[in-house]
């Protein structure tokens, strides 16, 4: 990277919360600096940049890779691991949200928050914090303040999103390459209910960003926030690619460089599922679910299977899935995709997910280390 | 600190279970390497004097504020935390606490345990393990005696009483300048049962070390351990400060300097809740409880209010709180202390909460390494 | 050790599963190792071989002392433990074994299980998990193949076993001296139920390499899997020791040097357990329960009192055990020690034990670092 480059990043002390709140510049030294650190960690080098302090984790819904990465890189990067557990604690004796996020950070560098179960929570949780934090470091409470990981909200999963645009850099061989390139984000059949939303609005939002040809393809219905679909328009006509939506699969496949078929559920039902969930309306929220359910089986077609992948460019698209999908005959009678389809890619979905923890250690050196620019010299980025 | 009082210290190896066991000059020296760790995080450097070895927490009831600083020490220091969970282990298949003790302390330099839920238990419970480390070190089956950190027992809560101490003196600005202060330890509603003593206890026990007049006020039926305000007096007496119990909340705040408004269970009800939890009477701990919650609302009058804080020394007395405080209006109806009040103190709250980590890993330090006074001498204390 | 003998150890990278799978020569390596770290760790040297990476426990039963001591070797050794609670994670919703090894591995160096609930399950899943990391790791998913570590299967229990042998090495004052001592293995009656065969059967196939003469002692009945015994008998044979079986407790402890009485379920019942585990069927495991019980109850006399340890050579036996056992009027009415014989020995058994963080230690130093010739000569063994 060059000089002059490297003076538009600003990224010291920042929350990465929402992808859109960076620039391109950045965007591509967080994902640079991820090649390097998997680089590093190939080749046995250390990447130890702390000496102590922790970094927290919060975890509100089930977690496998996410954990493990964030695990990963903290251990990768110096750092201790440290859960938070709303159970254990005082939260549930009527701490506040602000409080709480002081008294865990005397010592902290990082906090990591899962929260995508309800529209309207998760992101604004994570801003309580980073709220709070930084009134506590502007007051003298803390020493530091502590950055803010998005490790999934209800809007968006930066940290997959940022491994998925590895993977495709490296797939393809160069950021240029992804130029042109054309992307369906797909909705897929699910026999299960209530999968966030944050993949899909991630994927629209930040490879639109790359001159990108992004087709999002779902049945009618199943559609994303509307703010976000804007943002994706929007990015696409800056950076010179194309957006559309489509409620054909086929059509979305068709001539596709890149596939990504993925369940989601609708943000109306999950909008009316937060409110149900508000105003503890079990009957409602019984009622949802099964209306849910139904509006998936009659979309049992929207499955990635051999004749759709034969739709593709050269009948062989990547096949790229944020894991863990739901497979035919493996872990479901019938999900988004099939026994060999996912079995073709299931290494290269390993790899997808391999860059999670190097893109996660580049976000905390990224955001705690204040002489950025000589630290990429030194590191020749 | 002079040659000849660091001659005096001798606090390697030592457990932290009661602030009575030490004297003024080792009190001051964990304060005193208190405020140079807490300096040395500010300007980021290392305190890592460990190379590897385990910390173990237990805790036996709900915590935030003291597991995160837990953690931050032991990260601070260089250990690494391992959880004691006791469903996980072999504890409920009958293994004895002198063994377990033995069986996990194998390179362990370090064990917290916060046990204050039954009076007359989580003090013995820490001696318990205690002397089965002693017995395992001095028997060759342990390397080292582990220090034993008591994180809130049922008589004392050193870790949090340490960091008041550190606070006040930062306030007020040094040690000298604590004689003569005023502070009230006062009683205050709670709409919740059961709070441990071990904060005000220790408050009066450790304060009236330092020749500060401390006022002890609750209503009539609220004492504490008999042998604490014995304790409380002979301390008084020695140091050349006052100690009285009134049971008259407006006439502990005039003119104080100091006013620690904390909710606590009457020494008389934990005792008896404790027999009746050993008899297993579910019967008579549900009459207890609404007992004990009856008393209460009849003292909803012990609220640190503004007209409270009116009485105090130009109306401007420093608010103390080991937190999460019950705040009017905020997380209950009516509480110890109302908004405006709190709100006012919010941050200087925080501030005492953020002593903790820093006691801690002094106390580590201090007990864990043979030559203090030439590491004293090294960190120029 | 010399040169020869160092080029004959090949543990790199290696699993460590089942003791047979390892000569000799690399099972006198790991201990050796094991003796070394445990001096290091006496005299405060750092064995801080890692500068960071991943240490993954997955507990599938209780555990308090192989918990402790795999989370002491690994922050012994520089890496971070992270355990896999089942519960938190995706595993839940139908995530295949292969696909949670690789993602929970990418920084990850060990992964220690204890599986030992289910005859035929324990060691077929470590197995399975070593499989999927070493297909990771061959398809460049993986920079390393983790190490798996066996902390308890249905079959083999080695870093308990190998804690014994460092145990008795050390007693008796060398390796040659092991040959020709006498051991009973013997059952001990216990009111409880379904306790794993792993411990007896690790302890016959291991002492049988290094000429010791190995009785097994059981009620009828109680027999361990038919192909360890096979294997206990051809390594007696190769190593000019001896291996019997009697249902005569106090035959086997005649003469006996070493005496390790430890109660366990009979292979035939735990192979029915997993047999109606699977079927669902808990009608069949209430009765097969009251079964092995009733069994049991009929075998009381199976404990180690003062008059069984006066059949032992010089009434003087070295009696093991690997914790917690069950003591008669200490935590149980009656059980597989009498109360005097197991506080004479008490201090003992906890020295057996604390091999055990060394031994991890050891596997982890010898399967993770390549030029294992080069450390030992460093480390002069």
């Amino acid at each position: 990277m060059k000089k002059k480059q490297r003076k538009k990043i600003n990224l010291y002390s920042r929350d990465f919360l929402y992808t859109q709140d960076f620039s391109k510049t950045e965007i591509k030294a967080i994902v640079d600096l991820t090649f390097l650190l998997k680089k590093m960690h190939l080749s046995g080098k250390s990447a130890r940049f702390f000496d102590s302090g922790l970094a927290i984790s919060i975890f509100r819904d089930f977690s496998t890779r996410t954990r493990f990465s964030f695990a990963s890189a903290v251990s990768f990067t110096g750092l201790t691991l440290s859960e938070l557990n709303e159970e254990q604690t005082q939260i549930s004796h009527g701490e506040t949200v602000r409080e709480t996020a002081n008294m865990i950070s005397f010592l902290t560098e990082v906090i990591g928050i899962r929260d995508d179960l309800y529209i309207g929570e998760g992101h604004k949780y994570m801003k309580e914090i980073a709220d709070a934090v930084r009134e506590g470091y502007e007051n003298g409470v803390l020493a530091r303040k502590p950055t803010i990981i998005n490790l999934q909200s209800d809007i968006d999963h930066p940290t997959q999103t940022f491994s998925d645009l590895a993977h495709l850099v490296n797939f393809f061989g160069s950021w240029k390459k992804l130029r042109g390139k054309r992307i369906a984000m797909s909705w897929a059949y699910s026999p299960s209910y209530g999968k966030p939303l944050s993949v899909p609005q991630g994927i629209i939002t930040l490879f639109t960003r790359f001159g990108m040809n992004v087709i999002l393809a779902h049945p009618e219905g199943y559609g994303l926030m509307p703010e976000i679909i804007e943002t994706a328009k929007a990015n696409s006509k800056k950076s010179g690619g194309s957006f559309e939506i489509t409620n054909d699969m086929d059509k979305a496949f068709k001539n596709a460089d890149i596939v990504y078929p993925k369940s989601w559920a609708p943000f109306t039902i999950m909008k009316k599922r937060t409110e149900l969930l508000r105003a503890g309306r079990r009957d409602g929220l019984r009622q949802l679910e099964k209306k849910c359910l139904d509006m998936n089986s009659r979309n049992k077609k929207w499955e990635c299977t051999k004749e759709k992948i034969n739709l593709t460019k050269g009948q062989n698209a990547l096949y790229m899935h944020c894991l863990p999908a739901d497979i035919s005959g493996v872990n479901c009678i019938r999900g988004e995709v099939s026994k060999d389809v996912f079995e073709k890619y299931r290494i290269q979905t390993y790899k997808e997910a391999g860059y999670k923890p190097f893109v996660i250690a580049s976000v905390i050196l990224l955001t705690r280390f204040k002489r950025i620019t000589s630290i990429l010299k030194k590191l020749k980025i």
